[in-house]
């Protein structure tokens, strides 16, 4: 038997476990030039919540009745493609399914010697390589410089956090309990971190702080803490526009302060990114990222579900903050 | 007798007449190395609306029962200083008044033979370095990608256009009435032009003038004409945030649809800058203006009022959008 998981209808707001659906398929059997995969390890992402809207977006939606997909460590159980050989680990983008086949194209080797196999869904694959991209190439942090994060104990922040570190900037990160907040300087060697969930008057919190204004702003979940984080920026500072958690769940357009006096009075810079405008880059990156963590510069930090049939709730733990750091399932 | 204007008192929301207050001095003379100016044309701008609230901003607040300054080109009526001589023409900020004296310090001569006098505090002065600036250092035209500048009748939007179409944009304005938007494509070579305030759904007038999307937005308004354009931006469409009109005079904090996730879906970045941010790029920028101001590829466009006791209106008509292009008064 093969376990499919499939859109079983698209969520009007928060995603529910009902929005998913369990199929049995026959396990395929590779042609001349394929091979047979099984999933290892399974990326949910909060992404993820934009494709199950039928919306026009940077990804295409997911259709309805059609397994899901995402980046997927995959182990090569048979063979019949000379590039791959069984025992051989995958990383690729691929549907949610225990067996599937394929000719190899857009799959690459993973070194499982190199880093444990759930590292190249994480701080080795995109959630490792957003928070570089977005890090380096918009932010620019300098030395002595202040950077904020949001989403600061995730997948993504906790690297972007360790970055500004390494660059030499005063980082402050925001997260959502006392125990990841706690796990920010403890951990990851942040200097220091606030609880929004405890927080009251955010653009106060940020401002003690931050006692120098702040000079980039990694954004992954927008809303009322981004307001704290905007009435803070410093001249010349500049706004990673990363994630929008905050909002992926509105059914309606989401309204808050607006942004343009900000914008002209401190000559501040907003960007929105996605990883995938850096492809030409990865190569480096990973380079980098490997070298770092090897050193002992950068630690990660994931969230690991076992069992596949645990995929839906483990993606809707995202939005509940469940989840500390990169959220795989072990399949 | 000496003509002065003070700021009488700090308008809440839209300013008055009665925010300003004219005061009779005594008629200065120049010590040794000062000369005595006489104001020529006085410069009215949006920005000196920020100036007037007791509020942080990238240049301090008026102070109350001094005069206001800005942009003067004034006269040298009278000189004790070797560098200036009597009846040259001298650029600066300077106070409102009829007659003063400077030592020189932050003046500039202006050529009344290579344009006219006016045209130093428009097309080749703070208004039309703001369109450079902005348009070349921030949006990065391409020939061939679609433009759209609001206010763009206005000192900064027309030129910031017609810079546009020097580079090879398909360019659509956005400008307050017929007759302004009649004068984008007849008077500034504009290829279209949307009066806004006779448009009721703007995201779809853009749509309408602008198939192919938009690839950079010059926004001098802010508010619900950007959100109209924001609806349109392209893949990697940059926004040039210079002015936010539709905002200065707001007593509460302005609200509107949130940005961050058009941001990140399009990859779009949204910059704000002043003008003096890029002093450096002056000389370059004048030299430019000048050369496509006399190959007739650059239309001035001014309003210029007469009396210096009708700076006070002039300003306030800013606001109800009763100038065309720069606003300027002739004492």
């Amino acid at each position: 038997m093969n376990k499919v998981l499939t859109l079983a209808k698209r969520p009007v707001g928060k995603p529910a476990l009902s929005d998913f659906n369990f199929i049995d398929e026959t396990k395929p059997s590779p042609a001349e030039g394929e091979m047979l995969l099984e999933a290892a390890y399974v990326s949910v992402d909060p992404y993820m919540r934009g494709r199950m809207n039928d919306a026009k977006s940077y990804v295409p939606p997911f259709e309805l009745n059609k397994p899901m997909e995402g980046a997927i460590v995959a182990k090569v159980a048979e063979s019949k493609n000379p590039d791959f050989a069984a025992g051989d680990y995958v990383l690729g983008s691929l549907k949610w399914k225990q067996f599937q086949v394929s000719d190899g194209a857009g799959l690459r080797k993973v070194d499982a010697a190199l880093a444990p196999l759930s590292a190249y869904l994480g701080i080795l694959g995109m959630t490792g390589l957003t928070a570089y991209m977005g890090l380096s190439l918009i932010g620019k942090p300098q030395a002595g410089e202040t950077l904020v994060v949001s989403g600061a104990a995730g997948a993504v922040g906790s690297v972007a956090g360790q970055i500004g570190k390494i660059k030499g900037c005063r980082v402050v990160g925001i997260a959502g309990s006392d125990e990841k907040v706690a796990q920010l300087t403890s951990k990851f060697g942040f200097d220091a971190g606030i609880n929004y969930k405890t927080t009251d008057d955010m653009a106060a919190a940020i401002a003690e702080k931050c006692p120098e204004g702040v000079d980039v702003y990694f954004d992954n979940v927008a809303g009322e803490i981004a307001d704290g984080v905007h009435q803070n920026m410093n001249r010349f500072g500049r706004i990673i526009n990363c994630g929008a958690i905050a909002n992926y769940n509105d059914t309606s357009a989401p309204t808050g302060p607006r942004v343009e006096s900000m914008l002209i009075k401190k000559s501040v810079r907003m960007q929105g990114f996605i990883v995938f405008n850096y492809e030409d880059k990865y190569p480096e990156a990973i380079q980098q990222l490997a070298r770092w963590l090897k050193q002992g510069s950068l630690e990660s930090s994931e969230t690991v579900v076992a069992g596949f049939e645990n995929i839906p709730q483990a993606f809707l733990d995202l939005f509940a903050g469940r989840n500390n750091g990169k959220m795989v399932v072990k399949v």
